[in-house]
């Protein structure tokens, strides 16, 4: 096994190429790394695209204006992996991410550059493809620093944040443990769906024999916007969705609710933040059925304009404490909007950036459809404390939590380093 | 129960409404037909829209350009429907399919301008979105006109055309029967995924009652051009898929090969098609550890151009008897691409229009991932002719199939009809 280097990583390792051509060619010359001279593939996508830095100060995909589609997976890792095999996995991680990220194959050798008697190390389906605004985010999930049964496999037990705790049990929770959990995640978003799934296969392989895919989530349709810039979409309740986020805008919101800060944790954490994924069903067929008047009830706002019921327009601020004619509250004590608002959450606020879903149907007929749900925090007490005071939402008639999962999501690496490396330093 | 009409269809059939609403309204004058006074809603949605027609002489969804996402669904009516819920729900279909294709809500009402005392004839999902390129495109299964013990339901058994069969087994099968059949089938293909999704579930909305999903598939991205415009795209081998697949721009073998002509079979089926669907899982760490070289042999292409290993490049012609150094052939025996050429499948030609899909992983981490393979034929003996040669096919080694189905898909309505009426007539 490789030990791992102190400096950047500058290729794959030998473990990360054989993940990607596989135990049979284990005897060949492995194809990316031998074909240094051949240089960046450039894309040589149609139509305007946009690639975003992967190194810098955060992951990209927290504040990053929210792209249109995302491959979500979670990892184990597997039970032979040591220490070194975590941080090994890390750093090829980070390499392929980083040229992922700018458009570029996993590897120089790529689907087709390399030794044509060896596997291609890129499965190629995004050739040709654009970067498409493509990020990838890495996080880490509680069961990598502590196993359930409180086995420290890799010697980082010490580092776990105080925070990082599996999510306490709410109210009308249904977890499906095979739907949440994992030791690892990463977060691929994208304009093109094809060049966010090439994303995860991609470093799917590269884990080989040391992580696997525990559970993964595709999402069609962005139903928040992070960026004052875009319009804001609509959830399959036909609402629009995330009018109140945070947005990469107002700085000051971000950083006091966003980033953790200096002596939040351990300072590996520091301009982290924490991640949190909810696969929430929607309980379609019930809700079709509900009259407008009530089904703009339990959200508080306006289904075509998104404007609060105390009036307005989308962007009005709600007013709690408006009456109508009868003296009744224009948004209800159960709205979801008034629940979920700051004023009732001690000021918590979350950075959202969940998608649609369609998962098929159900044997009934039914799709299988809802939101996956993910928001961004400095603490996961703001989740908490927000989802708490959903207890007594109006929609919880109308959606089932099926899938939950937290991550502690590190800084940014440096171009010198990789994702995490603060926690192994 | 309404007696169908004579007319086109001017707006939803009562059922069709309380499908939309429910049966808890059913005491509420319904929501869309009441306020006919408010004009179809606008598409307001931003950027460019491409609007295809509804009405023709045959259906869009075939021919049209490929869009880039597809949601299809197969339905199975009601064990108590009869015919008239039969020709009623293609009435409804035809009436919202109609208007969903131009960019407008399902109905007059919409999400928002109905009654707020009714539940919405809207999901409203697609409130602001453009039209996005969507086809709506229906099929009729075997089952519709005989069920597998010989019932003739809804009086149409003598109208079966004679070639709509259950496709024969084929080698290699690994069908599961919950992803193939069914009575009907909705294919839903749009720019904008939402836009599809949002049309499948508004129109079983529609069917309540009547007919409900059986199974149902979300494409990703698109695996074939049906246009010269368009650029070949990849399928998850990585490879170009489709390059040689019939384009509209070849009207003498669209004529040929996709459309049914008259003297084919019952006069309702001229200007129709039949349509295939086959899921195909990849066995993609299979591939994914096969040598490059090897990867190429099987497809008879090379993986970054997509040309004929006989040489050239993408559009060039495959010469299948080139010959290498050694006297071996270029293009093997077994080679995908020649075993798929029509000089093989004695001049039969399928229309492909097939999609990427990932349905999540299974339980060893693997993505279950594929190639939703559609087609449209004149005859169902073009699919059988090509697939059963595909039996010797190298490709088999990588893939399976796991769903079956296969359609009449009826010509196009006219303004004064709708979808499928010859065959009632």
């Amino acid at each position: 096994m490789t030990e791992p280097e102190e400096t950047a990583p500058r290729g794959l390792s030998r473990r990360g190429l054989l993940g990607l051509v596989g135990a049979g060619a284990a005897g060949l010359a492995v194809g990316g790394g031998a074909v240094a001279a051949v240089g960046l593939s450039q894309p040589n996508g149609v139509g305007v695209s946009t690639v975003y830095p992967f190194f810098g100060e955060h992951q990209a995909g927290i504040t990053t204006p929210a792209q249109d589609r995302l491959h979500f997976a979670a990892f184990d890792m597997a039970s032979t992996a040591t220490r070194d095999d975590l941080v090994e996995l890390l750093r090829d991680w980070t390499y392929a991410a980083a040229r992922l990220t700018q458009g570029h194959e996993v590897t120089e050798g790529g689907a087709v550059d390399g030794s044509p008697l060896a596997p291609p190390d890129d499965t190629g389906e995004a050739l040709g493809l654009p970067a498409s605004g493509l990020t990838i985010t890495f996080g880490f999930g509680p069961t990598l620093f502590t196993t359930d049964d409180g086995t420290d496999r890799f010697g980082i037990a010490d580092r776990r944040p105080a925070l990082l705790e599996k999510l306490p049990r709410f109210s009308g929770d249904a977890l499906r443990p095979e739907s949440g959990g994992g030791d690892l995640c990463i977060q691929a978003c994208a304009d093109d769906p094809q060049v966010a799934v090439h994303a995860i296969r991609n470093l799917s392989r590269i884990a080989f024999g040391r992580a696997s895919i525990r559970w993964s989530q595709l999402g069609f349709g962005r139903t928040s916007s992070t960026s004052t810039s875009q319009v804001t979409p609509r959830n399959l309740f036909g609402f629009k969705d995330g009018t109140a986020n945070i947005k990469a805008e107002d700085p000051a919101t971000v950083a006091d609710q966003v980033w953790v800060a200096k002596g939040d944790g351990p300072a590996w954490m520091t301009g982290g933040s924490y991640l949190v994924t909810r696969k929430i069903r929607m309980i379609i067929e019930a809700w079709d059925r509900t009259q407008l008047q009530e089904q703009e009830n339990v959200i508080g706002r306006s289904k075509g304009e998104g404007a609060p019921l105390s009036g307005g327009k989308e962007f009005t601020e709600p007013d709690f404490s408006a009456k109508g004619a009868a003296g009744q509250d224009l948004i209800g004590a159960d709205a979801h909007v008034r629940l979920a608002h700051p004023t009732a959450t001690g000021g918590a606020q979350l950075l959202r950036r969940g998608y649609n879903f369609v998962d098929g149907n159900d044997e009934l007929g039914r799709l299988d459809a809802g939101l996956f749900f993910i928001s961004f925090q400095r603490s996961p007490e703001q989740f908490v404390a927000v989802q708490k005071n959903l207890a007594r939402d109006a929609l919880n008639e109308y959606i089932k939590h099926v899938g939950s999962a937290i991550f502690a999501v590190p800084p940014g690496a440096t171009t010198d380093s990789y994702v995490g490396a603060g926690l192994f330093a």
